[in-house]
């Protein structure tokens, strides 16, 4: 860790609400073999991903509201008692205004009273907007602030990458962040850090001011994820253990003390990285990648509330998130839930 | 305001170094007029706008780069003295992965120390990524954090809308945020409230998941920005006096103890309303309007960043910046600069 990022401090935070939408229809690796010309089980032996969930015309306000509800049903609040909504995916639902300002209307929070705005770090967008969630309650600020990401991929999957087209899932996840007072939760740690030299490793070159839409020479190539997996892999490999070292060190956790890694599901490579590599042990891995895929910004709050409501994590845990993203990224949390 | 907002607690932190970047084109009246098929005189007549800067093939992260430069070489600080860096603009520069990536490349700044992320709040995503980075500093987790706007509106200028296609300008600006120590700046308090009715009033439809790029049904007037001018007046007008007045009363602080006020320079009409309605001198208020048109999120900066510069605002100075912006979202921050 550079000098310059001094040890965190705990914040008295709590998600005190967590909820998660998923799309109806499921899409078999059957119907993508056949759609792309792989052979059987091409899918699930190269990526771990057996089904995924694609949406069927919700939007990506409707899908986070829904999570939403069930965050704030959680918490036993309104969405009136929301302070601020923070929209976190990795693509918004609009250019203008932010997705956070449809997500204030579909929970029909009354207006003029919560601040909307989005936060983007791709993948780890959840990860990010949870940290300036948490400095707006610890600040004494705001009250109860709604996070949610939101991810609906179709448009921009590469039929000539299959293994990320495949990959990809649709899903939202939304929590409410509040004071924790004497209940014991806490953010003890985040770390958000980024090697701009591996921008073009995994991106969407179009979709902004580069390439615009509206600009004769943007191609429809441009608006397509287009990644390269290998070159990523080689660039994030050994970065990986001194970050959680770092993580874990911040927090002054040992990796035995950890109830459940929730990691981003980045791919099943990358995960059984996770514990294989970073000195954990399988079960305290959170994987839900075979039936949801990479849900991209989405994915490691759906992990979380997946894991929350089956009682995999319960209150008093320690929890550490972590992830990889387009940037590239590393980031990282611990929390106590 | 409502009672779910607690007062601000002041933050103590500080602009170390401000800097902006002007494309070298220039657009004057008379070409737009020409183009528009407008009467000689429509545009300063309508708009207040006599002039404005216009792109010539510069990327969002040069530009911003540029004023991040001068922002630095302000505060005396290297790139790789920065642990955050934050993109605060109304679009991005590509979809995937968030423009600060793009600006710590061409900053130069070393792999692996800084977070990168993006904020966006459309034209008041400067005023919201100015309150992260400065809880970021106040709670000890960060030393010196890049917050930077940059935008380049070409593509999506309506021409069916001349009085928005004239309004907008180009431009980037950048802040340097610090601890204050015994400096006297603080941040005492910021304000962002949003009234989702007003969500389509002033909006590009297309860039995001609802008109992605690539489905066949996106127009090209879905990525064109779109703004019902009266309309959006008539909702705002009511909401600016108590506004002003709860921003004010948060900090203490009265409109004559004010020596500047730095609204987004939204409009002739706005900037006016500014000190007509709101209780202001004419004197107290920046306007950068006629040469720099409206430009967008990085239009506050800038104003802040000339006004800095040119002497206009000092150390000790009790500065307002306040603005609208698509949402419709009201916005301000009461700074010691």
């Amino acid at each position: 860790m550079s000098d310059t990022i001094p040890q965190s401090v705990a914040l008295s935070v709590r998600i005190t609400g967590i909820g998660s939408y998923l799309p109806p229809r499921i899409v078999g690796n059957h119907e993508l073999e056949d759609a792309l010309g792989l052979p059987p089980g091409w899918i699930v032996e190269r990526t771990g991903v057996r089904e995924r969930r694609r949406c069927g015309g919700e939007t990506s306000a409707f899908m986070a509201a829904h999570a939403a509800r069930q965050a704030l049903d959680m918490a036993g609040i309104a969405a009136a008692d929301l302070s601020a909504i923070i929209g976190a995916s990795s693509t918004p639902q609009q250019a203008i205004p932010c997705t956070a300002v449809f997500v204030q209307r579909e929970l029909q929070a009354p207006e003029g009273v919560a601040a909307c705005f989005d936060v983007n770090a791709t993948c780890l967008s959840f990860l990010a907007a949870f940290d300036v969630a948490a400095r707006l309650i610890a600040g004494g600020a705001h009250r109860h602030v709604l996070v949610f990401s939101s991810e609906s991929a179709a448009h921009s999957l590469n039929p000539s990458e299959p293994e990320s087209a495949v990959l990809f899932g649709d899903a939202a996840a939304a929590v409410v962040i509040s004071r924790a007072g004497d209940s014991g939760s806490a953010l003890h740690s985040t770390r958000l850090q980024t090697w701009h030299s591996g921008a073009e490793l995994s991106q969407i070159s179009g979709g902004g001011t580069l390439h615009h839409p509206n600009d004769p020479d943007t191609t429809a190539a441009h608006n397509l994820f287009a990644m390269r997996g290998p070159q990523l892999f080689r660039k994030a490999a050994p970065l990986l253990l001194p970050f959680m070292d770092s993580l874990c060190d911040s927090a002054g956790w040992t990796r035995d003390s950890i109830a459940a890694v929730v990691p981003h599901q980045a791919s099943r490579h990358g995960i059984e990285l996770g514990w294989k590599m970073l000195g954990f042990r399988e079960e305290q891995i959170v994987v839900n990648l075979a039936t949801r895929g990479n849900c991209i910004a989405a994915s490691m709050p759906l992990a979380l509330a997946e894991s929350v409501h089956s009682g995999r994590i319960v209150r008093g845990d320690r929890v550490v998130l972590f992830g990889l993203a387009a940037g590239l990224s590393l980031g990282g949390a611990t929390i106590t839930f």
